[in-house]
């Protein structure tokens, strides 16, 4: 790593002086300014090189560059839970008027007391509950505008910025920098497809198309002589664990190339895409920055990284980024 | 409909005109010049010209332009039966020497006599078990590896042309056209998912992520340190009728704006498309050529067009695609 590190320098310098010497060549800006200079960013640009360069042995043509990136903790923060919980629970308070028994019915009734700690302690089948209640029962139009009203309003607890500047600012770039080298990037998440698609498309450049997803059942009907699509409260696909090869099979159809996750939740995903064969990116993200976002790993029930998940990525030779040392900046500068 | 023809004929006089004095111009080749004038070709035109028209009223982004297709009867021919069954029953034949107990055992063992009409006189649950049989049980790499072999050399009982020449020229000068012109092309159809990826792109253009389909489970585990996702003989997702819609939203995540099929399958993903409102395109492939293909419509149990299709295409104003008078040719020149 240290040997790639100091080639990069060398490189920087060379570029350097192949400017001093040719002013009229355009400067080509970093597209990972926001990485520092280490093994991370190194093998970053050394994959990247390394499938696109033509008649390279490692060259994969544009239509299988194939990138997936989980969300939660990936790309965006998933402290102190998982947004689309936060906004769940915003919604239990909204819909509360039109439901007087929740009052005394749980995980309700202590959600509205404002004790989110006694309303999660029912487990997956008290967040079940909630999800149920809250992201069921509506047409996709209808879910669809009530996503994006709460994105484009609410408030993260800590930091008090919308949600959707509480994504990392270098996974944008690598976003985009993968994109400008021809790869299509996707999500493979485990949060809700439908809470994800109406906003993706703006903040990271991936259409809803690309969205992968945990999903409820859908139901067409003409109401009023018009067609809907209903959602009804029932589980359709979670995209977790061995979920994710699941649906990128499903949804994508061909085998990612590069892959990036923060949790056990991605590990298969990661298998699934090393077991291609051929050059491959496989990279975790490590909470381990109290000071500017969180440090949490195998201890967390949100975002896990287990002791487990680390051997395997050791063993493997899964890139582990550290937030800490790798990361010039967290989030986007407020606007 | 005339109107619209003979504006086209006037604007191709005018077009004519404008090359004749100005001979320096670039002539551009008609992007569909397997079908005949006439309103549907004319209807097509017209309707991305306005969906493409910087500051046109009916000016559509490139992102939103998303246009689906049906496959079976709308892309490639589906007589004397649905291509995939086929394909099932060669798989029978196949795989009868691992099978002894098919020799006893309907629906196989009329299948392996030849006489087909006996073993699917079972119906939908002899269907599914022959799909269960040849579909199932292999991992998703073994799978479209027959498929691809099958593909690659099987022929069409009357024909005796590969089942990818068995497409419909117009057809694939329209996925162009489309393409040409800022639009995704999805193929959302009945047959199965994984039965179709694995020549799309090659035979339309299409790419494995813009294939729904019909699917059965699969399952992710490790074989032999290697991981795979395994068939399972279980349905996953029926994409025909209203399954369609629900398709198109779990995959796509957006309204299309045109669609094209040729059955009652298809209805409501051209009542789902049209219910988006703003300019639209809704049509229909009517089987009516005998002589070139095949002429079939209400009383076919294949690729059924009923009368109430015909009354709501009528009502709604779809355009019902001609193959006899529409189409100049039907297939691709063999080559």
């Amino acid at each position: 790593m240290r040997l790639l590190a100091r080639r990069s320098f060398i490189a920087s310098v060379a570029a350097a002086l192949a400017l001093a010497v040719a002013p009229a060549r355009a400067q080509t800006p970093d597209p990972l300014p926001s990485w520092n200079e280490g093994p991370a960013k190194a093998r970053i640009v050394a994959f990247v090189r390394a499938v696109t360069e033509p008649g390279g042995k490692d060259f994969v043509p544009p239509a299988d560059r194939i990138a997936t990136f989980d969300n939660d903790g990936t790309l965006w923060a998933e402290q102190p839970m998982y947004f689309q919980l936060i906004f769940a629970l915003d919604r239990v308070k909204a819909l509360a008027p039109k439901h007087p028994e929740w009052k005394t019915k749980e995980p309700f009734a202590s959600l509205l007391k404002g004790d989110v700690s006694k309303a999660l302690a029912g487990g997956e089948k008290a967040i079940a509950e909630i999800v149920m209640a809250t992201h069921a029962g509506m047409t996709t139009e209808e879910f669809e505008k009530i996503v994006k009203d709460w994105i484009a309003t609410a408030k993260h607890p800590k930091s008090g910025r919308l949600y959707t500047e509480m994504v990392y600012q270098p996974m944008l770039e690598l976003l985009a920098y993968l994109r400008a080298n021809g790869f299509k990037t996707f999500i493979v998440s485990g949060g809700g497809i439908e809470f994800m698609r109406p906003w993706t498309e703006k903040v990271y450049g991936v259409p809803p198309e690309q969205v992968v997803g945990s999903s409820i059942k859908t139901k067409y009907e003409m109401r009023n002589g018009k067609p809907v699509l209903v959602r009804l409260p029932a589980i359709d696909f979670i995209d977790d664990k061995t979920g994710k090869p699941v649906g990128i099979n499903s949804h994508i159809g061909r085998r990612p190339i590069a892959a990036f996750g923060n949790s056990d939740g991605d590990r298969q995903m990661l298998e699934w895409t090393q077991g291609g064969g051929g050059a491959r990116l496989m990279m975790l993200v490590h909470h381990d920055d109290a000071v500017r976002e969180w440090a949490y790993g195998p201890k967390s029930s949100i975002g896990t990284f287990s002791d487990s998940l680390m051997a395997e990525a050791n063993k493997q030779g899964w890139t582990v980024i550290s937030m800490k040392d790798d990361w010039k900046t967290i989030f986007p500068a407020p606007r």
